[in-house]
């Protein structure tokens, strides 16, 4: 049974796309767990569109679907859009059954790929679908993905506030995006410097990211789902695990606030009784992903970067993650670096190398 | 069943302490596991020496000790020693028992202590002695014992290196130590940048740090042991568990190697199989490690310091943390931060409480 594990797709301005014909054009994006595939056509599925909300105006909530086997947004005005979907690499076949049996024409030649699981499934693709590779960089693809949504998608980039209603604010489109730092947390973590358009560079990682997340949760309560997982931590509370600073000094201690954490999974060293699976994945998800803001304001500060956007598929628009996030890098700097979320996170590889590939062709590079 | 959990002693130069009475003195450092107590005294406790080894010319291995109900270092020139012990804070009331009955004087009217547990333990340890606290600012005391040791005691502090025959390097006392980088790893994690006797100041903290080690392997494995943990971790494969670059790359990506760690627990999110209780430790401790040695080069670049001195009890000297730490700041500084291990790493706060209370004594400030 494949498994496709989300759709979405962009409206993309006339301006940018006008000397795109209508040859089927994608790339794919394939990471340590999901491969992502951004395509641009005017013909559409005839599958069921599980895209409910409208995402000019609202942020879309995390996914839920059933066990269908793949299902596909039918867009009604397709030519001035671009289709994004995800799958577990686990169902990559059928991802590659769906480009061959649609997108695949007979004049193409190579096959737009970018991501980390480039090599491992490199002759499984070229084989299932009679094309060479064309490998794009991986953090140039991230770079244009991001700088592509930034500049053109309306309410891409928002903060996240757990006080405010509504709890997003949208940022409006930037003219002057730079200089940011970029930090992608999918399967790892990759922490990118972006300067312009034609600067940027990869400046760091993160190993505690994504997976770890699933790995280590998988470990801890025996639930193998990525999506379960984050659901259990939805339900939690991550105080019956931690240790805050108030439970160490009886409130605050000098600058840090009493609600902080002081120690990841602190009170389950001596404690003899059982903690739930929920309490359990809530804190290994602040855990993380205060981890990952710690990371982040350091190389922001080290790199005099004002402003940083996470991207990647760990996310998700989970409030844990955005709030933890959003509070370690708000406090810590004193609001001297602004963390900003984005609505199509974990697709800037796949449109980047969309991109890549389109610039590629106005240029009659390959074919 | 009381457990002290190691003991060990210093010489102390004599010059040092030539102004020292016969009064007993002494200080206790209670942080969020351990206590620690440091005592200068003309008498010897009757009880069993546990330290075998010479601490002027080998680096102790990892404490191995029976149910004894307490030991304690006999030495033979105890008046030129400082001695010190570490007690699990589960049995502090015996700490505090050994203090009333050997150390506690009559004209005494305070006890010196520091620490993270300072708080919790205030009133047991007031009502238990028959003293008032008088609390020492625990960055202070950290700061003031690291200088001491680094200033004073032979071979103190020690490059660890894997392929080197012996396996540490020490360094020679420095004359000049300033500026430094203390990264402190108990309980919790205490980042402090030195840059005089007088000027030091707390720049940030981990919050996965030793009792995170702990807390999550006991989860994870059931073994409820800080020490038993450690020894599991000796014995695993991380690589069972931990994706490397070359797993997902196929050999070395760009600048880096293939044997890097890409993503902590990797492999365990979608695995079936069981995971031994070895490995498991073993990933849990690089995680931990190489995740402290990240935050604590960058903390080092971002205030342009060139060492950096790892304390606190979470270190233990084991060879996985040790390596961890120092390959991850020497590969990813291109060796223009290096890390240094020390000697007497857990017991920096209780000696720098020692030396404030003596230096409050010599002025008369309190007796």
């Amino acid at each position: 049974m494949a498994e496709c594990t989300g759709v979405d797709s962009i409206t993309l301005p006339p301006e940018i796309f006008h000397n795109l014909d209508n040859t089927k054009r994608f790339a794919i994006d394939i990471g340590g767990s999901l491969t992502k595939l951004a395509y641009f056509s005017t013909f559409q599925f005839n599958v069921v569109n599980i895209c409910s909300s409208d995402h000019t105006t609202k942020v879309m909530p995390l996914e839920t679907h059933g066990d269908k086997l793949y299902q596909i947004a039918v867009q009604e005005n397709v030519t001035t859009r671009l289709h994004l979907i995800k799958f577990e690499n686990a169902y990559l076949e059928t991802c590659l059954d769906l480009i061959k049996d649609h997108l695949v024409s007979p004049e193409m030649k190579v096959i737009r790929v970018t991501g980390g699981g480039t090599h491992k499934f490199k002759d499984l693709i070229e084989k299932k679908l009679g094309l060479k590779m064309d490998i794009e960089d991986e953090v140039t693809c991230l770079t244009k993905g991001c700088n592509f949504v930034l500049r053109n998608i309306p309410h891409e980039a928002f903060v996240y506030s757990k006080h405010a209603d509504p709890e997003f604010k949208f940022q409006n489109i930037q003219p002057d995006i730079f200089p940011y730092l970029l930090v992608n947390i999918g399967t790892g973590g990759s922490i990118v410097k972006v300067e312009s358009e034609d600067k940027f560079e990869c400046i760091g990682g993160s190993s505690i990211s994504g997976r770890t997340f699933w790995g280590l949760g998988a470990l801890l309560t025996k639930t193998k789902s990525f999506d379960e997982l984050l659901q259990l931590a939805s339900k939690g509370q991550h105080t019956n695990l931690d240790l805050q600073v108030k439970d160490i000094y009886g409130g605050p201690c000098g600058s840090f606030r009493g609600d902080l954490i002081a120690n990841c999974f602190g009170k389950s060293a001596t404690a003899d009784e059982e903690f739930s699976k929920e309490d359990i994945a809530t804190s290994l998800l602040h855990m993380i992903s205060s981890n990952t803001a710690h990371l982040a304001r350091l190389y922001a500060k080290l790199h005099n970067l004002p402003r940083v956007y996470f991207g990647g598929f760990f996310i998700r628009q989970h409030p844990v993650t955005m709030h933890t996030i959003t509070d370690n890098i708000q406090y810590f700097t004193k609001d001297t670096v602004q963390p900003f979320f984005l609505r199509h996170e974990g697709y800037l590889g796949a449109i980047g190398a969309f991109l890549k590939g389109a610039e590629k062709d106005s240029k009659k590079e390959i074919y």
